[in-house]
C-alpha cells in the first residue's frame, strides 16, 4: 500500500505521541479496522489492548462521546469520532451519547433548554445519519444525570489547583467544573458495572484523558474504575494547508452539512501538490502526499481503498490533474450531503421515539 | 432590662460588624422577637428591612437553613439556628430544610447513602425536636436536587479564582465547588419565585452570604434573583471561657443532647463571675456579666425574661452563689434533655411521612 500513514504532518504527530506518552496506534490490534484506522488517520492511544482484549474475548465494555450543543453544524473532527464510536459499537461496545447541556451553559452560556432544543433538532439526528445506531445507545443530558453530579462532587477533593493548572494551563472556577464534569461523564457508566472504556478523541481533547487517568488513580480505593482507554484522530487540515480545519476562517471550512455549491466553490481553490503548469504536472506527476484535496479523499471521501491508491498513482504519473480531482471531491461531498439530508430527515422524524437516561 | 445586649464580647463583635459591614440588628423591626433577639444574642444582619416588611405586610418569603450530616449530635450554634427558623417559620416564611449529603460527602468523605441515613435517623428528627415544624417545611438532599446543579454550573462563571480566594482566603476545587453549592442552596427557591430570603447563621458562615450576594448581583440579567438577608447570632462561649465552645475541648464543650450527668459535672467547672471566697461573694456579690454560666442562662436555659433578671440580680445582690447557680443550669439542661428525647422519638417515628422534594 502506499498510503502515508503520517501525511504531511509527520514530526508533529510524533512528538504529540511521544509528549504526551501515547502508543502509537496498532490497526493490527483491532478486527477489521475501520478506514480512519487502517489509513493512520487514527494515529495514537492509551491502553488498547484492554479494548482489543475486550473486541476479541467478547468482554463487555463502552464507548462514549459528547454532543456540544452549540452551533447547528458539525465539522470533520465530530465525523471522525462518530466513525469510531460507531466502529466500537459495531463491535460489542455499549454506547453512550450525552449531550453535554451543563458545559454549554459554562462555556457558551447556552441555556439548559437551548441546548436540549438543539440537540433534539439537530445534533442528535445528525450523529445518527452519521452512523450511530440509536437502538443500541444510551443518550443523557448531563443536567438530567444525578449520579453525574455526585462524582463531580466526589472528584473534586482528588485534584489540586495546581494540577489543573498543570494539565490545562489555566483554572478558573468554571473550567474546574467542565474538566471534573468530563471526568464523570467518562467514568459514570462504571459506577454500574467496572469495564473497560474507549473515548475517541481529538488529540486536543487529551487533557480530559490525562485528568480522568489521575482521577482513576485517586479514586482506587473508593470506586475502583478502570482507566479509560482512547484513540486518537488526527485532524482534517484547513483548505489552505494550515494544520487544522477551523470555522475563524470560513473560506477553508468546509462544515457538516453545508451548500455542496459553496463547498466545491472553496475546493476550488484549495492548496494541492499540483505544479506551476499544468504541462509540468503532467511530466513530473502530481504531489499527493502535500495535497489537502487527497488529504480530504483519504480522510472522509474515498471509502475504498483501491480506488484512492488509484487516485494517488493517477496523480503521481500525471494522469489525474488537480481540477479533476476536485471535481472528484465536489461529487463526493455532494453525494454525502444528499445521503447525510436523507438519513438525518428520516432520524429527526424519529427522535420522540429515544429514550434518555435519567437519574 | 438589665440585660447586656453584647455581653462580655462587646468589642469583638463591634469589630466584625463593622469589618463585615454588617448592620446591627434591631430588634424593633421584628413582631414579637424571640429570645435571641430580644436579648442580643442575634446581634447583626444584612438587608434585615426587606425581611421586616415581608413579615408586617405578610409577603412571601422564606427562610433556609442546612444540615451537614456529620457527627450525629448537635451544638447549640444547631440550637440558635434552628430557634431562628422557627421565628420566621411562625411568621410567614416558606421554610427549606436541606440535607448538605453533597458537601458532606467533599468535606468529610462521608457517602451520600450514610449521609442520608444519619440526616433520617438523627438530624431531621433532631430539627424537628428543636422547633421545625416538618408540615411546613421543605426538605431536601442536595444530591437529589437537579436545579441546584443547574445552578452550581451557572454561578462558576461568575466568580473568579482571586474572588474566591479573597473571601474564603484559599481557593482549591472542592472548596470552590461547596461554596457554590451553598450559593445555588439559597437561591434555588427563587427559580420559581422571586422573593425575600432569610438565612440565619453563625457570623463564620458569612462569606457563603457574602459570596451570595456577590453572585446576585453578577447575575442580575440572568437571573434576577433577590440577594438573601441574613442574621447572625453570637457564639455560645466554651465553658472555660474562650470564645467558642468547641468539641476539640470536650470538657468544655455541651453537646445536644448529652447525657445530663456528663453535663453537669462539666457545668461544675465552668468559668463563672463568682469570687475568691463565698464571704467575698455574699458581700460584693457576683459578676454574671462574666460568667459562662450566666451566659448559658441567658442564651438557653431561661426563656423568661423576669427569671433571668432575678438570677442577675440575685447573683449582682450575693444572694445567689455559683453552685445553686450552676445547679439551676443543670436541672435546665436535664430538663431540656427529656423534652428534646421525647420529641426527637416522636419525629423520628414519623418520619417515613416527610416530603423530599425532588427535581
Amino acid at each position: 500500500m502506499l498510503i502515508d500513514p503520517w501525511g504531511s504532518e509527520l514530526l508533529e504527530y510524533e512528538k504529540v505521541v511521544n509528549d504526551f506518552g501515547l502508543e502509537l496506534f496498532n490497526k493490527k490490534l483491532f478486527p477489521k479496522p475501520n478506514r480512519l484506522m487502517n489509513r493512520g488517520i487514527v494515529f495514537a492511544g492509551r491502553d488498547l489492548k484492554r479494548i482489543s482484549d475486550a473486541i476479541k474475548r467478547k468482554k463487555k465494555f463502552y464507548a462514549l462521546t459528547g454532543i456540544m450543543p452549540t452551533a447547528q453544524k458539525l465539522h470533520f473532527g465530530n465525523k471522525m469520532v462518530i466513525e469510531n464510536i460507531r466502529y466500537f459499537q459495531e463491535n460489542g461496545a455499549k454506547t453512550f451519547l450525552l449531550v453535554a447541556d451543563l458545559e454549554a451553559m459554562i462555556a457558551r452560556k447556552i441555556s439548559l433548554e437551548e441546548a436540549r432544543r438543539r440537540a433534539l433538532e439537530f445534533h442528535i439526528p445528525a450523529y445518527i445519519a452519521l452512523g450511530i445506531n440509536p437502538k443500541k445507545t444510551f443518550f443523557y443530558f448531563q443536567s438530567e444525570n444525578r449520579k453525574l453530579t455526585k462524582l463531580v462532587y466526589a472528584f473534586s477533593r482528588r485534584i489540586t489547583l495546581s494540577e489543573f493548572r498543570a494539565i490545562y494551563g489555566k483554572a478558573d472556577p468554571e473550567r474546574i467544573l467542565a474538566a471534573l464534569t468530563q471526568a464523570a461523564d467518562i467514568l459514570f457508566p462504571q459506577l454500574d458495572e467496572k469495564m473497560p472504556c474507549i473515548v475517541p478523541v481529538g488529540i486536543d481533547q487529551d487533557p480530559h484523558i490525562r485528568l480522568t487517568r489521575d482521577i482513576v488513580r485517586r479514586t482506587k480505593t473508593e470506586f475502583g474504575f478502570i482507566a479509560p482507554s482512547s484513540i486518537y484522530h488526527k485532524y482534517t487540515p484547513s483548505l489552505d494547508g494550515s494544520i487544522k480545519m477551523s470555522k475563524s476562517k470560513p473560506e477553508s471550512c468546509i462544515e457538516l452539512p453545508e451548500d455542496p455549491d459553496s463547498v466545491c466553490r472553496k475546493l476550488k481553490r484549495a492548496l494541492t501538490g499540483g505544479r506551476e503548469t499544468i504541462e509540468e504536472q503532467r511530466k513530473k506527476g502530481g504531489q499527493p502526499e502535500k495535497c489537502i484535496v487527497f488529504e480530504l479523499h483519504k480522510q472522509h471521501f474515498i471509502e475504498r481503498d483501491d480506488e484512492l491508491a488509484k487516485i494517488f498513482n493517477d496523480c503521481k504519473t500525471g494522469k489525474l490533474l488537480c481540477k479533476e480531482c476536485k471535481q472528484i471531491a465536489c461529487e463526493r461531498y455532494t453525494k454525502f450531503t444528499e445521503e447525510f439530508n436523507k438519513k438525518f430527515e428520516k432520524a429527526r422524524k424519529k427522535i420522540d421515539r429515544l429514550k434518555f437516561l435519567k437519574d
